[in-house]
């Protein structure tokens, strides 16, 4: 039996995409639901395509708690058991966090704790960081600050310019999420502090380098 | 002819010995003198034992800008030309840079602007990171805040204690500090704001990654 997953995003949901993409392709989770505060983000689109309820539920005007209390109703109505946060654009406070304890994953485009908050890969590009990556990480209330599932790391190239950094950082998020995502439903995640063990599948790893 | 550079340290000198082994084999710096703010850093008898004037230039009771004076009039006895941090555990403030103006270097065991300061390493073992590894860069006022030439990266495996992970990382510093150095006396490198730019070698680059 799949275990059942919400997405969360604002935009256009390439994250998303890889996740639809290895369920239809099969692995221990599904999509249940996608969620968006946007209207038009293009992640709904890829949802319906896909055959997954697509949400919308805007933000504005509406206090954070309960903007997030309806955000936890859909997730519930629709079954999810984790949630999965993929370009989602607003902080997380209390009330989702509470409703899903320790089951609110998140990718970040950079290697954490360096250059947390938006454009990631264009704070590594600016600092002149040589190696860059991203970050699958559990959700606390903090900016991307919560323990560390899994890391993907990258060279920045003499050429790079921003978009082509991106592009390379987005390839491994690609990979690493579905991964991360199977671990955590499959009750291989177990955080200790500030670390997570792994109960790792024969001949996976926790870290993945790519030129 | 080979360029003299002076090294500064507090201990025991492995980046030393193998900025001095890289000499030994043959590369377009030498070491023109090892200099110590700690009379036994085991830095300075490597310093002996390859026929390199060490000196002892103790810190204590002195003003910070006093004991500069010092390693500048020492540095320029012996003719360095560049100055290579090495485990050096003071901070340098005006004197130094100004009289060796991007021409001090420096190596650091983390991924930066990750985890600058002591124990890197240790730092991005207890944060919990899955990619740790080194940083070489131009020294600046800061923190290990400087422009960035090259960084190493390894991952943290799930046996690790803190002293495997720095023994992992300090095998990508050796292998990327006689390279950078290299460089640096070739007039290699560029500072451009905060982005350094190499006029790589043929087969070269400016990250590693290593397992």
């Amino acid at each position: 039996m799949n275990t059942p997953v919400g997405v969360l995003l604002s935009g256009s949901g390439t994250n998303l995409q890889a996740l639809l993409d290895a369920a239809a392709e099969g692995t221990s989770f599904r999509i249940a639901v996608v969620i968006s505060n946007r209207r038009d983000a293009h992640g709904l689109e890829r949802a319906r395509q896909a055959g997954v309820p697509a949400v919308w539920i805007p933000h504005r005007g509406k206090e954070r708690e309960a903007h997030e209390a309806e955000l936890v109703a859909a997730l519930r109505e629709h079954g999810a058991e984790w949630v999965a946060l993929a370009g989602y654009m607003r902080l997380l406070k209390t009330t989702l966090l509470a409703a899903f304890p320790q089951r609110v994953l998140n990718i970040h485009p950079a290697l954490l704790p360096s250059f947390p908050g938006t454009h990631g890969q264009r704070q590594a590009f600016e600092y002149g960081v040589r190696i860059a990556g991203c970050t699958l990480h559990f959700v606390d209330h903090g900016t991307d600050t919560g323990p560390i599932i899994a890391q993907g790391a990258v060279p920045v190239l003499p050429d790079d310019d921003e978009d082509a950094l991106k592009a390379r950082i987005l390839g491994l998020e690609h990979e690493l999420y579905p991964r991360v995502l199977r671990w955590a439903v499959e009750g291989r995640l177990r955080i200790d502090g500030r670390r997570v063990h792994v109960d790792l599948p024969e001949g996976e790893e926790a870290f993945v380098w790519a030129r």
